[in-house]
């Protein structure tokens, strides 16, 4: 079978996943303020919603970016492969719940328990992440024939580490959260940095070609 | 008409259906808890939301591959193919409601009603699954030229058993909806796996010739 | 500009606007009982809940279809073109939120507000259904080279009756809501087969020749 | 890289980020009424949801139909382009937020906070939508090789001048909050027409070759 479903499919969430926390941003605007204050004064109070929802949608779009330069490096796709990125994608839609918990707790009773949440759902991400790579490059499985070995290499060496990375920092989380909350926002965000890396080899080896 | 366009529409859906869950267990978070419990605690007692969206998510992620499985044997649509198809889709983003009424009500006195909900939807979903499939097949009418006879033969017999099955399950669900609730659970994630045998005998038999 | 993208960005408000009513599903379940009523007391009186996603759900569906239709006469967009399609989309996306209010009011005080509602929006609907089709087709103006003149024509008579046609509905809510509301849902979901009759001529002209 | 992927998934925020205002005027309705008013009344007084739907859908809209147009003109996507793009999907998938607080609080208390929040917004958008262009057209890094350079020249002429435009207008708002809301509304509007004379430009061209 190929990709090409598959990617409208998976698209359609990422779009639909980053997309639907403005509705949350929505619904709750001024549960922060008291009964009868300004709206300047709601908009104000809601900020973690709207770091909710940058965070969120960053992830989200990294993600998908990530996603993006593995699919490039697969020819077709078999069922198996299908219901992991499906598994995958149930994750992937799940990050805004713990990142609005974060972003609203962060400075009150529940931090520790949202932190821990958000670390468990970036580390169910980045297994099941692995799991499509390896699932897919193990012997060459689903893989272009003309993908490139480095590159391949390259993307096992620094996926193989994500899952160990965010459980890391979720033990963090339990023990001191602000560090823990960091920690896991910062290697949401800037988790894409390494493929960005590979892709631009991947490039200049091509053009060397 | 080539069926490009359904599946582009039938993915959004698809994507959608799934995806929307997420709001749901954000808007329900805690209203398991008593007011001023803390957020470990209404994040536990929430798992039933966890449980649907998961459910919901894998069986909509694997309806999807049926419905990728079974197009992929069709060579183009006509008017009424595409008016089945609605209907078909209709049901299927219908099926996290019940899904979860039935994970929030399975301990309570809601039981019995939310099972019997889940396997009525289920039943229609078997059934429009088999009106796409039986309208496409009869006689050839919208397959492809090349579709394998035995592939065809093979699905329309798995395919038929659906609606029976899950309407023996609503009974049993009527009558015991415990037992009811986790036969229709199993049938909803498990069904995918006939499919998959063919898929994989269709291969075996093109590699094969 | 070919009509590629516009396809895609359409069919995804379509699979949107029919998929999001689930939700209102979901958060109006039991708004109807009183506090403490079962969960199937709850299930039963929801029933406007059910009829209106699936009156919303196939309209919609329905829409798609002769948009598809249309579409398939049209060779390529221009800009007033795409505008025109976003205002039909705004309709189209607004169907839901009327076709709700007629199902849960339509016993009660609010009917005849909750039909005239519902008639406008459809009157909208078919105005603007019919602005893409008149301007894509003066002149064949957007027309593909090969469109068949007696499809187009007969396309152009039947649209051209669609909007006096809700409108005079709408006129008959305002003094029977009942009347008004039945002969709404019927032609919004039959309206589909007119334009069936025209793919079918259109098929055969093809086959014949 | 090619864009067709990035196309997709940011049809399919606009599509999402469009529709799901209808949920925002579902769920306010008769939150404007007294307790125990009539749905007519309900639905009279909801008017501002009405306005924020149709402003929401054509503002998105529209930026669609601009994201389309300069698309047309690029040839191929980097990881640094994409990363823009989705910070800029992020803000517009923000846009429907402040567009509903203006339209419901353009007459209270909330009017010059409301009209702020959307005039950073649009500012905010058009500030990544210059990011877009800009970082694809100097030196022709992503653009396609044929290229028009005269429509290319009149592109980033008039994008440059969108985001001064949308911060004077919201200095403006601070001062006096009607006048900047129409002058934010009217702009985010008719912002289309000037690439829409790009485009008709840039067709005479071609036809003329």
């Amino acid at each position: 079978m190929n990709t090409g479903r598959l990617e409208t499919f998976a698209d359609g969430v990422f779009a639909i996943a980053a997309t639907l926390l403005i509705l949350s941003v929505d619904s709750h605007l001024g549960s922060c303020a008291p009964a009868g204050a300004t709206l300047a004064h709601q908009l104000e109070c809601s900020w973690p919603s709207y770091v909710a929802y940058v965070v969120s949608f960053l992830t989200i779009g990294i993600i998908w970016l990530n996603h993006h330069t593995v699919m490039d490096q697969i020819d077709h796709a078999d069922r198996t492969f299908l219901m992991i990125t499906v598994g995958f994608l149930m994750v992937v839609a799940f990050i805004p719940f713990p990142t609005r918990l974060v972003a609203e707790n962060i400075q009150g009773d529940g931090a520790r328990a949202a932190t821990i949440a958000y670390g468990i759902t970036l580390t169910l991400t980045a297994v099941l992440f692995n799991a499509i790579w390896f699932y897919a490059a193990r012997g060459g499985r689903l893989l272009r024939p003309d993908a490139d070995p480095e590159t391949v290499r390259g993307i096992s060496k620094t996926f193989v580490l994500g899952p160990w990375l965010y459980l890391a920092l979720t033990v963090v989380a339990a023990i001191d959260h602000v560090a823990g909350a960091i920690g896991l926002g910062h290697f949401a965000l800037v988790g894409g940095v390494a493929s960005y890396d590979f892709e631009r080899d991947h490039a200049q080896r091509r053009a060397g070609r």
